[in-house]
């Protein structure tokens, strides 16, 4: 008997017997999963899904049920906040946000759709408030709709496409929208027939030949055999529990500690690999350090272990982040006056690094040279208080001098601080949720979404709150329809 | 028939007739290509060594004939110059060189063996004159041995590893002292009986189930079938040409415009990949702008656009460089003064930005916001004059005031400027030259070695010059003599 292996698909031909036939098999229960299996269903399929947890949820599960939408003119929530959004800015955002990585065409599409996806996913059951939640939130404590999610408002970005709040997150007193989400995207599959096996992990795809036509799924320690006639779904999520392929492929994440996800161990990915799909990207990661909490800090100056600015801190906490870990030294740090500076939360485990009557006291204290952060600091607040900043183009309202000491700097260890990461490589799909081959063609009977594939959020530095999501949301969707038409 | 293609083995099954035989068929007639040969024939194989161009050479052929030698007390030319060079420190400098990226058991392997590695290139008739030529050089200009080519008198790396030059080169006038390597390479595969056919560009792997058992070459607009009882060795170099895979794995590059190698179109990472093998840190890459020739440009200080230090720049050309790349707004500046500048190379494109009798003149000229850069010169300087710089740890003796004027800075472009460079991720193979599974398995009779694997010269920040050569000449020996061994 062939050997059952994430690394190559097991021959159709030695199936003795199938113990579940369906026309899509979706592997992996999150929003991604979710999706493909509600759209496959409509498009009627008969659809299994199977998820190794005894439940739904995922990594989208822990999230906070954010979805980065707009384009069209403004979904109702921007409109009603009075934010125009035309598809020609927000597309152009997707693309800034992919930066090197970007797909274009998933880009272009989701472009195109992201309005009709909102109505989509109210067809499902999700519920929104509609209104806007102004100012700089990591997702909003209240039930608020909109909030700015990204670095739309910041330079570069907002030169070359027109801001707009584009996070709508779900309508869910405080954070943890993920879960509500999920839940709502799980009622809407089962009503539609979808038939859930869970504790059922996929361990193998079955081939005939070249083409994809089931998996092997682990229940109760036995290897179960699933027939998929029209084809199986990835939906499996990134790599970031998988030390091996994060040391082959993203390394520079060992400098930090927080993985985040829900046991995402990359198998989709060996899965698509094995079958001859090819993974791209696989460097990119997303980390971010809750630095904007409380909200008053968002107005804070970075520095690194040289004293020298390195971001215009107006942009997205995560973007913030992920230049800050970047920089040299092991750390970084945030300098706030006593205008802006509160207790930071004790979960980010930022320290308290140094403080003074003047910024002049706080460089001591940190045992920098005389003339490097107080430099820093005097120079930024003396373009400050004329509402500029000539080195990194921040600006108001979040450009703010901090000249009313007692000052602080709070350290961002890279080590010890909460920097929360997770991967953003994975496999090369089409717009159409179609993993490809090495060769640029499908492979036949092989889809996938979300963070087992490169997507929207394709790039560590360009990452903002919700892209995520509306990859998993409306790419799951894109596969599960592909999928369903065989 | 089936298709011949890179990316899946062709069946034995349906291999009609051989073309060629042998034991060992080695792709690509570079340094690595030539190396394999060798190991194998010595190993007592009949090798045929299959060439897409009409000769020797690849990007081996167009490089300074540079090798990474050091450790076990030192080379005789190490010694002679007063540098012993213990294995451990030699072995740590790898491993930092690598970085992230490290392989550590190559690094481990080549750490212990380089010395032997040195008597057998000697052994193939590479001639050294044994001679130490101090100071900062890309290439020797005369017939110098062994030159500092790398970071390893620059901190951190000196500060972790005992430093000592080790960059030696090939006994030749001037640079391009690879062609000549190549050459005695060639030689001695051609006496030990290895045939050359040229004119033969690989097409296709060859398999037997799992194992590989020859090639498909292109020979005069003809699939040929080479059967390689043995193996096959891969030795194809990287994949800076090749624009589909560089958008898809490295794509930082195209900020940059100068590729260099010989055709390098990774089709050798496709075999190995259609193979079953795995690629790994693709998005790496070393680059380099020639800014420290001439060679008193070398005491000159890089600022970005925010006229602020990123860098010790007393560390390698190509760390700076790569450094360099990192930095936002498409351009570095190098500051020089009087006592330094000369006209720099026609070749490099850098322009001269800005000049003044003051930092401060350069500055404006520079339109940079007043106490901006020329704060950070007087600094500098400031600090420099007690021989420390208290920022980035320059050392002396590189470490020079820059205060006499009049000053300059040149404009080093990532566009327009000449930023040569290329690519450093490959396929994973084991220190002895397998090409490893994703499954972590040999995959059966597929060898590699040189820039279509990832190798000693891992990480784009810590390349030094050599690495890659004794990369490619130690570990093409590996493959080709694990490859003889069947």
């Amino acid at each position: 008997m062939p050997e059952v292996s994430l690394h190559r698909p097991y021959p159709a031909s030695e199936v003795s017997s199938w113990h579940f036939e369906c026309d899509v098999a979706v592997i992996g229960f999150g929003a991604t999963g979710a999706c493909a299996a509600i759209e496959a269903a409509d498009a009627g399929a008969k659809v299994l899904l199977f998820e190794r947890n005894s439940g739904s949820g995922g990594a989208s599960g822990l999230s906070g049920g954010e979805i980065y939408i707009g384009g069209g003119g403004g979904t109702d929530a921007q409109r009603a906040a009075g934010f125009e959004d035309s598809t020609e800015d927000f597309t152009a955002y997707l693309k800034l946000a992919g930066g090197p990585c970007a797909d274009e065409a998933k880009c272009e599409l989701y472009g195109r759709e992201a309005l009709n996806h909102f109505a989509w996913l109210k067809g499902q059951g999700v519920p929104y408030r509609g209104n806007y939640l102004p100012g700089k939130h990591i997702e909003p404590t209240d039930d608020s709709t909109l909030i700015w999610s990204g670095s739309e408002a910041a330079a570069p970005f907002c030169d070359k496409a027109k801001p707009a709040p584009r996070g709508h997150v779900i309508q869910h007193m405080g954070w943890g929208g993920g879960r509500p989400l999920v839940d709502v995207l799980e009622a809407s599959a089962r009503a539609k027939g979808v038939e859930v096996v869970t504790d059922a992990r996929a361990v193998a795809l079955v081939a005939d030949g070249a083409q994809i036509v089931g998996a092997v799924v682990r229940i109760d320690n036995q290897n179960r055999f699933v027939k998929a006639s029209k084809g199986v779904v990835l939906a499996t999520g990134g790599f970031v529990f998988n030390d091996d392929m994060r040391r082959k492929y993203c390394p520079e994440t060992f400098k930090l500690n927080d993985p985040i996800g829900d046991k995402d161990d990359g198998s989709g990915i060996l899965l698509g690999l094995g079958a001859g799909g090819e993974a791209v990207h696989m460097e990119q990661f997303f980390t971010t350090c809750p630095w904007t909490m409380p909200e008053s800090h968002a107005k804070g100056v970075f520095v690194n272990v040289q004293g020298q600015r390195f971001i215009n801190e107006d942009c997205y906490h995560g973007r913030v982040s992920r230049c800050a870990v970047d920089q040299g030294g092991g750390k970084v740090y945030v300098l706030l006056d006593n205008a802006h500076f509160v207790q930071p939360m004790d979960f980010a485990r930022m320290s308290i690094a140094g403080t003074g009557e003047t910024w002049e006291e706080v460089e001591a204290e940190l045992e920098m040279q005389p003339g490097t952060l107080a430099h820093t600091m005097n120079f930024y607040n003396a373009h400050a208080r004329e509402g500029r900043d000539p080195l990194f183009d921040k600006r108001a309202p979040i450009l703010t001098p901090l000249d009313q000491g007692p000052f602080v700097a709070l350290e961002l260890n890279f080590e010890s601080s909460y920097f929360s990461f997770f991967t953003l490589g994975g496999l090369r799909t089409s717009a159409r949720g179609e993993v490809l081959g090495r060769d640029g063609a499908p492979v036949a009977g092989l889809f996938a979404a979300g963070r087992c594939t490169s997507g929207l959020p394709a790039w560590g530095h360009g990452y903002s709150s919700g892209l995520s999501l509306a990859d998993c949301t409306f790419f799951g969707r894109q596969a599960g329809r592909t999928a369903a038409q065989g």
